[in-house]
This record gives structure tokens, C-alpha cells and sequence, in this order.
């Protein structure tokens, strides 16, 4: 298949129109491969370590959801000199999915709420609500262990989450206004935490968002890489 | 003691001109209550919880590290109107030292440095870098339990410590490049792990900051009211 | 009357996207009190005199034209901390409409026309033009005396009218194309009555805009407070 | 004399590194015209009946306070081309002294203050400070008449002056903490009156700063063209 | 004519709504002479020898494409002062069309398009692609001579235009997209030759821009004022 | 040769402090390749044909005078794409001395005037004034000829340079004032040319500022690979 082709069809799964503002330049092709792409992987982040084993696979293009050039840049150095040269070298292409995909159908919203066997969704500016039977153990079970919990734990009915780094005050008050009594998402402010009106189950950014990028690559017939931060409690 | 006299010791123990400019307008003498002060309270936010402990103590003055005003406001509403009105109907003032307490001596940084016993230490852009003999089990049972540790767990030499939010890339190069292997903080970024050049312990913002502010009660002779978020692992 | 059943009468009266785009933020409730409204006061000015005023008629709400938070505050100190414990301490809500209701029907300008007996109205882009049968004298007399007149004495046949500080180069020249021969407004400042091509009467701020607040109170059935600011001519 | 050799004189007056920041490219030579000087007029505005008179009087060169090119223009149309072409097709030169000149020595503020005749002065970051015994009766007769008094009516002891538009807030303050119990100025607004710390007189910006011009032309031996806006009180 | 008419006839030719953004203010009447129009002289820049001849030939009305008053200005002085007084001196009128003259029908582009001969014409965001027979030695002699040729020298076929300064990475991309082989304009950069994907030839903006000019004269009766800069080519 | 040790001896041929704000995070070690240096090629831009030719020659440092990264990049593809692949995959580093080697001792000004056998050199903010006892024909020359002269041709005395796009107004007027007759630089404007109050000569880019370039190749043995751009004159 030609790149451009592939694009078309990433296109159609994840509309760049979705995107946020702030993913202006940073999503589609990021670094140009060879034009001709047989092989595909998959990963969260395009770590060093992905790359190596995609290069391993002999992959044409590596679909990822968060870009390594986030910050724009006018030099290639240290650590993105690392990764551009392994890209580069390899001849393969870069393709990021982000904010369009965290809002597409089947996303990574869609998929962590499949992923925590949500009913009688809603959706939520970013994100969604929705019905849970699981209990806050069960859930951090699921994300891989972990979790951590701010505010009193209750039994939860309707869940609010957000993959990714959601604790925004006003998404919590947009939740908490659509009947959710507990919102699960990463990366907590104590400021956030300070005034939260609802409880709120943190995990780990990896934990919410490589479901999406898993299912994504099963239904692709596409290799997933997965790689962890390393990361453990200290009781 | 009349208020004018009090502010100018607290300018002595954390001189404004130490704070960052995005402090500006928002340390010092934040809400104007009666001039005469007896009483002193102390916490780290102004929580309603703690405005009203301060209420039943009596207190003239409440002294906090955060302020409750840190957007501008143009209308008192909300979570606001309740503190302010708990505030202004006791004629209680509240006084902010915030990153000019962070920097100050015995301030935020140095009282978390020996609450954790470091040794021969040497100043960073913010924070320090000190001799630990304390284990990473060590330091989470001193901080509260529940930290958590990104990165390869292994004896700690020199820790880094921010209090606070301190998972800042430029202050992680500076720590690894003035000896450190460890850097504590709050608020750990998924980014920021993911390219962090030595190991991260990530306790609360609450459990590194309140520290400073219940030995200066202690050593002033004032209150401290403490009020720690609710939180919890779930493993 | 709930407070939100008050803000929604108010809301038709003095519709919210009728205001300039500086007034963001700083009209509606402004300081928010107790939640059921039955006696209103009203005023031009948050004053302390009104607000103290305000609390001697046991008022629930106070209806202002003029915000007291023009500026974003990070501190309650000084004037505005007299003026919020005033408030707050009673428990009473504080509502503004300003450049909405200088719009709205009824609204500022049209009380000031109707106040002034103006005819055959034709709208500006702010204010109105209108006939006019009282002399200079006449309509500083209704006034309250003491206004101003830049340029020329003539006999008024089309009179424009600003209420607050329209003095506005641009709205002079608009005035002069709709065919007024005198231009009513607050706040003259040299330049422009350097300039200005048609005749000039300055009254007080206070002078043009208390009669739509004093209207707003007769037919609302609140009580109006009068607080006009100490002004006397020397000749 | 050439006019490189005058505006070397006028610099020495009115150093341009006294101006404000917002002067910036206002002021010194604003029209060019020949280059020998030997007939000056004077005025506070660059009015087109200044400029005739001007060009009646033979002038070389016009020096005045107030320049009528403040806003920057890409286009000579309407008063301005009036103004232009007067000027241009005399010849005559234009030279502006504004921020600069209110500073200097003997400048408008100084001239103001001599002129009511006010001893022991202190200054203030604008304007000035002085013991007066002029009654506001007498200040309003030397000033033309018309003043407008806002506040209380009480002695003055101390009064303190800014020429042209100086009713600011924080120079109200720190007139107040110079000791001052009046202040006067021109050009005051309904929002800085209301909550002014001390008694204010308004007078126009013409009779504050002409005095100054005045007391130049004399002692430069130029023509004073006087041109004052038609003002007058309706009671 | 009365120079509203001329105006209005000019505003028909060239659309002030046409025009870029940056022409705010520079485009339509500059300097405003008497209202009675009954002589034209046209030019290509409002150079003093321009405004010389003009005034020789007793013309009412100058018409331009560059305005001589781009930066906004606060002072009449040096070169401008020159050009303003040989103006406002003869109460010549000034008008401009810039931009709105480039892209009017008959306008700038279209008439460089024309006195080159080119044929099935395709329009850019700014200037268009023809077929051309003409070859570059041709298309230099049309133009005065002395063209600049950057990359390899091939047969045209079809050729982009754009007159003035057009030489910009994304038209250089637009134009070999519409097909074009050879793109002509003015000043080129040595980063945007570096990297141009298609053969340019550089003439000077002059020689691109005057023809638009003289037709314009000649269609209307105006006198056209030729004034190319002195330039030529050191082999 | 460690690249570290590198870099310190091109910080001493041309002080990064001496740089414009403009090239802030474009010079210095732009491409990060291998950290051993032994081989090192030089030219004026990274092009393709400059990099292929470095592979070719086996260099382990490419230094240049333009960053191929000016706008800063999120995403590496296209010409981008080509260029990083060849450098990457050659593990070959990329280092940039703009602006600062501009003006530094034996830098880019240094070298042209030396190239053009100037004499009694004075400085300028930029660039230089000198004798030259060359004609414009001889100087054209030797910058490689096709020069192009705006204004009127006399024999030089005194000639100013500035390498690079130095046609700037502000620029003519100082070497006019620093006894200048011509002025020598790249990339004349209209708009400059109409206004300039000195002769003035039009090199290329390349041809200014190449020399510079292939002096500093000789003092340090390193290769030079000379790349100029495609340019014919038709006359």
C-alpha cells in the first residue's frame, strides 16, 4: 500500500479535524519514510525502545499516539537525534493519531470505556459517563494496578473518564453535572484535588490510553509494541 | 501586634523579592481583616476547613502557602463567597508565602531537606541536592506512605527534592548534572517520565510542602491546622 | 424568588450579549449571597454609603450599574475589603448590568431620552439622536446643573445623547452624520473637544445614568438609593 | 539661526529623555520646514487658527505642546491635510515639547505652580506638592474660572498639582501620602472621583498647561498665540 | 469631476475589499488636495520627480501603486516632508491602489499577463499560470532587459507570474502544481532559490508592475509618468 | 578530536554571544552525528549536493553558514526528511556559525572586505566602510560577476559592504553618514532602491559571503565544497 493511501485510510479512522488546536503540525506523517508500506507497528509513545523493535520487525511505518517532536525544533539533538537516526536510517515512516483519535469512534475514549465495560454511555466535551458495576479495586485491577484514590470511596454508579490527563476543573464540574459520582483519568494537581467535587481515581496515562492503541492494532491486522514506564508504589 | 508589624516580619522570613513573577499580586496580604493580631493560625491552602478552624481558634490572621485567589477574579462567587465570607465576617486576615517561602532559609525546600536528613548539600535553580542515607521505603514512611518511584529502584546517593510540583525536564537535566540519582517532587508528567534521566519518587504536593509550614508554627508559637487530602493506593 | 429565577427576570431585562466585550466577567452576580431574593435595593454605584444602606433596608440582592471588580483582583484588601465584608456579612447578593443594560429597551439611554422628552428617536451605534425642545439651560436644570458646554451656543433642534462617557471622536462624527447639532454626553477630554464638529453639553456621569437606574427601581417596585458624588461649581 | 542649532536650545529646555514612554517619536520636530529660524511663535495647540496667525506673524517656526499628529497616520486627509498644507506651504517648522517639557525645569508644572503662587514644594513622580493659600475661589478666578470641585469644601493647606490629565488613581494616593489635602488637575472621571482619597478641583487642560507657554514666549522673546476652547457653565 | 466621483470610479476599478490585510489604511485617497478633479497624472511610485512632473502638468490627481506613507508616521520630516509639501503646496490629491489594483480584473497581474502574451490563463491565490511562446530572452526584452534567470534554463511552456515581489516558497509550490514550468517575478531571495522547485526568472518590480499602470492611463485619458529606478547589470 | 573540544574552538572563532536574538537556538551544534571528529567539510547551506558530497568524503563535521532547520519543525519530512537521512545515516554532525561569525574577527564582513582588497576600515553596526581603489566592474568580478548596479555610476571612494541581505534603510543612511559613496550587499528591494541615498552594488548571497567560508576551509585544512546557485543574466 502507498503511504499515501495509508494516510487516507488513518484519515477516515481518526479525522484530523477532531484534533485540538494545540495538535496543529503534530499529527499525520512525522517523519517520511519509504513511500512503499507493508508493515505496520504500533505503540503508545515512540520511545527508543519501540523503534529498535519495530526496526526488528522490519516495519514501514510506526503509528503512535503521542509525536516525539511536541516542542518545535531547530536543531536534532541528544535524545531526538537518537530516535530520527534510528527512523531515519530504517527508512520508516512516523504517523501520529492523538487528540483525533482520543475523540473518533472507537478511540481511546471509546476504547478504555469498552476496556471498563461501561453501559448507557454519554459523552462529555472530552471523554464520557457512564454506568460501571466494577468497584474502584476492580477498576485499578484492570489498568494494571496501582491506582490511586483522592476523596471518600463510595460505590460507584456512574463513571466519568477521560484518557489521559483529565483533571481539568471544569471537566470535573461538567461530570459531576452529567450524574457522574467518580471520575477516573491521570496526572492530579493537588490544586485540582484541593476542590474536586466528585471522588477521583488516578492511574497511569500508559494504563488509560494503550487500550486504544492495542484494539486498534488487532483490528489492523498491526503489530502492538508495548512499553510501560517502569513504576511501583512505595507503601 | 499591629498587622504592618507583622507582615514586615514575614517579609524577613520570606522576602517578596525571592518569589517568582507569576507570583506577583498574589503573596503577601491577600484578604484584609482587623489590624490587631494576637492570634496566628497556619496551614498549607486556605480550605474552608481550615478558615473555619481558624474561626473557632480565634485567630487574627491565618498564614497559608497557597492562595485561594490564584486566577483574578472579577465577580465572589461559589467556592470563593463561602471561604471570603467565612474570612471577612471574622474580620481573619489571610496571608500568602508562597515561592519567596519555597526559596527563603527554613523555608519550604530546606525544611523538607531535613525532615529527610539530607546531608552536604549543595543549591539547584530551585530546590537541592543532598547526601541521603534514608532508603526509598524510608522516605515514603517519613512523607506519609503511597509515593511512588518511576524508574529503576536502586540505593540512593544523592537525592534531588523539589517540593511541590517539580517534574520540570530542565530541573531533572540540572539534578543528574549536579550528582544526583534520585529526585523527589509532586505531580509526575507521563512525558516526563518517560524521558527522565535518573529515577523519580513522586510523593503528594501536601506531604512535601507541609512540613515547612508546621515547623514555622512551631517556631513562631502559632497553630498549625492540619488538612491533608484524602487519598489512598488501591494496589 | 430564587436567586436564579431573579437573574433570569434580569437576564430579559438587560440581556447578557447585549454587553461590550470588556464587560466579560463583570456583570450578573457579581457577589453571590444568600439564595432567596423577596427585597431588592438598587443603586448607580456599589458604594459603601449603598451597601451599608442596602443592609439598613435588610435587601437581599443590590442591583448596580457599575461593578466595584472593574480590575481582576488577587487580593480583597483596602476599599474593596470594606465593601465585601459589607456584603458578605449580610449575606447579600450584589448584581450588575452595565453596557447590556445601556442597550437593553428601556435601558439607559432610552430612560435618558425619555428623561430629556427626545422625539422621533433614531438609534446610534451607541446612544441616540432625538428632537429636542429644552435650551442648554433646560437640560441642565433637569440635569441636576452645573454641565458644561464646549463650542458654540446654539438653539438645539437634533440632540445626540451617550449616557456615561461617550465623548468618542468617532461618535461625534456619527452623531454630526445623523444630523444632531449637539452632543450630550459625560467625561470631555481636551483632544477632543479640540476637534469635536459639533457643540459639546458635559454633564455628570452620575447626572446621565441615575434616571434609568431610579426608572429600573419604580417600575421593579425595589427601593432606590441616591448617591451622587459631592460636586459643586467655583466660578 | 539654523534649526539644528535651535532644537539643540529646545533640547536643553525640555530634555527629550524626560518624556514618557508613549511620546516616543512625538515629539521635537514634527514638521519640517526651512532651515533658518529667526521668528517663533508659541501655543498650547496646533489648531488651524494658531497656524494662520502663525503664518500672518511670519513665523519660521511654531512651538507648541500638544502635537496634532499623535495618532500615526498613513494617510493627509481632512483637518490634518488642513493643518499640513498651512504649514508645508508656509515653510514653517512645527516643533513639539510635551512630557518632556511638564518635567523640565521651569516646565508646565513648575510654571503651574508659580503661577498659584505655591511655596515649599515637594514634588511627586508627576507633578507637585505645595503650601498654598489660595482659597479654591482664588484658584478658579487665576485659572480662568469654570473649576469644578469634587468632595468636601475645606481649606486647602497643602495642594497638589498635576497639568493636563492627571486624575490617576496612584497619584492620588501618593499626593494623599505627600500630605496633601487637595488635588488638582484636569479631566477627572466618574470612577476616579468616587473613591478619591482627597478633595479634587477640576479645572480645564488649557488653563493648566497655557501658563507654561506663556512664561516661555516671554522669556524667549517669541509671539504666544492664545486659543483657548470656548467653554462656559450652565448652571 | 468632484473627487468623490473619481473615488467611486476608482473603488470600481480596483475594490478596496480586494486588497491584503497589511493595506489597512494605505489604499484609497492618501493626501487629500482640492475637490475638483479635472487632470490625472498616473505613476508607479509617488517618487519627487513624480509629484515635479505632475505639478508641471497641472494635475488635480495623482494616482499610484506604492503609497509613499507605508510606515505610519508621526513627524513630517526629510524625504516625506519633501513629497508632502510639493503635494498639499499644489492641492494635488494623492490616491492609491495597492493590493486591490493586483488582483482586479485588468489589473496589475492581468495586464503583465497580457504584454507577454500569454494565453489559457489559470489563476493563483496571487498572480495566475499561462501558456507562453515566448522564451526567456524574449520575455527579458519585453520587460526592459537585465532579468536574472535562477536554475537550469529550459523551453517555457507554461509560465507563472506574479507581479511585484512574489518570489514566496508557497506560491513557488502553488504554481508547479497548477503546472507551471517557470515562474517570473521580483526579489528574489537566496533561500527561496536554494530551494525553488521550478526555474524563475527575476526582473525588477518595476518592469513587472508599470504596465498595469500605463494601460490603466491610457484606457483613462491620464498622463502617465514614467520613473524607473537607474539600474544595470556589471557583466 | 571529541566533538565537545570541537565546538569549543568554533565558540572561539565565532562567539555564539555575538549572534542576533533572531538565531537563537539555530547555530551551533544543529545535527548531532558522531562524537569523534577527524574529518571536516565546509560550505555555505546545507544542500543535498553539499551533504552527499560530505558523505562522499567521508566527513564526520559538516560546517555551514545557513541552518537548514530556520523555522522550527514538528514534523521531518520532505526536503527536511532528505537532508536528516543523509546526515543521520552517515552519523555525520551539522554545525551552524551565522550572525556571530557575521561579525567576528576574520568572520563573514571580514573576509569580503579582504576579499575586495579594502582598505582603512572603519566599522558599522553591521558590516563595514572601507577604501576601494576597485572599480564596480572589478568588483563585480571577482564576486563572480552579473552584479547589479542601482543609481548612478561614479568612481568609488569610500565603499560600504554588509554581507548577506544588508539593503536596509536605516543601514544606507549610517554608511552614508560614515562617508560612504556606494553601498555593496545582496537582495536589493524596491522600496530600498527608491529611497537610497548612495549607490548601490547587488552581489549575490552566495557570492558575499562564500569567500568567508572558503578562507576559514584553508586556515583549518578542512574541505570546502562549493555549491553556488544556478544564475544567468538575460539581457
Amino acid at each position: 500500500m502507498h503511504v499515501h493511501a495509508f494516510i487516507e485510510e488513518m484519515e477516515r479512522l481518526a479525522p484530523p479535524e477532531f484534533a485540538e488546536d494545540f495538535d496543529a503540525g503534530k499529527i499525520g506523517l512525522i517523519v517520511e519514510g519509504r513511500p512503499e508500506i507493508s508493515r505496520v507497528c504500533c505503540a503508545l509513545d515512540a520511545t527508543l525502545h519501540v523503534v529498535n523493535q519495530a526496526v526488528v520487525a522490519s516495519a514501514d511505518m510506526l503509528v503512535v499516539h503521542h509525536t516525539p517532536l511536541w516542542t518545535p525544533v531547530t536543531a536534532i539533538t541528544g535524545r531526538i537525534a537518537g530516535l530520527m537516526r534510528a527512523l531515519l536510517s530504517a527508512d520508516m515512516n512516523l504517523y501520529v493519531m492523538h487528540t483525533n483519535f482520543d475523540r473518533a469512534q472507537q478511540g481511546v475514549n471509546d476504547a478504555l470505556a469498552e476496556f471498563l465495560s461501561l453501559k448507557e454511555m454519554s459523552p462529555m466535551s472530552i471523554g464520557c459517563v457512564g454506568s460501571c458495576t466494577l468497584s474502584p479495586d476492580e477498576i485499578s485491577r484492570r489498568l494494571g494496578g496501582n491506582c490511586r484514590l483522592w476523596g471518600e470511596v463510595k460505590k460507584i454508579q456512574r463513571l466519568a473518564l477521560v484518557a489521559g490527563s483529565g483533571f481539568d476543573p471544569a471537566l470535573l464540574i461538567e461530570a459531576k453535572a452529567r450524574g457522574a459520582d467518580t471520575f477516573l483519568s491521570a496526572e492530579m494537581k493537588h490544586s485540582v484535588a484541593r476542590s474536586a467535587p466528585l471522588t477521583c481515581i488516578e492511574a497511569t496515562h500508559y494504563a488509560l490510553e494503550a487500550p486504544a492503541m492495542q484494539r486498534l492494532s488487532a483490528r489492523m491486522g498491526w503489530q502492538y509494541i508495548d512499553d510501560p514506564p517502569l513504576l511501583q508504589i512505595i507503601p
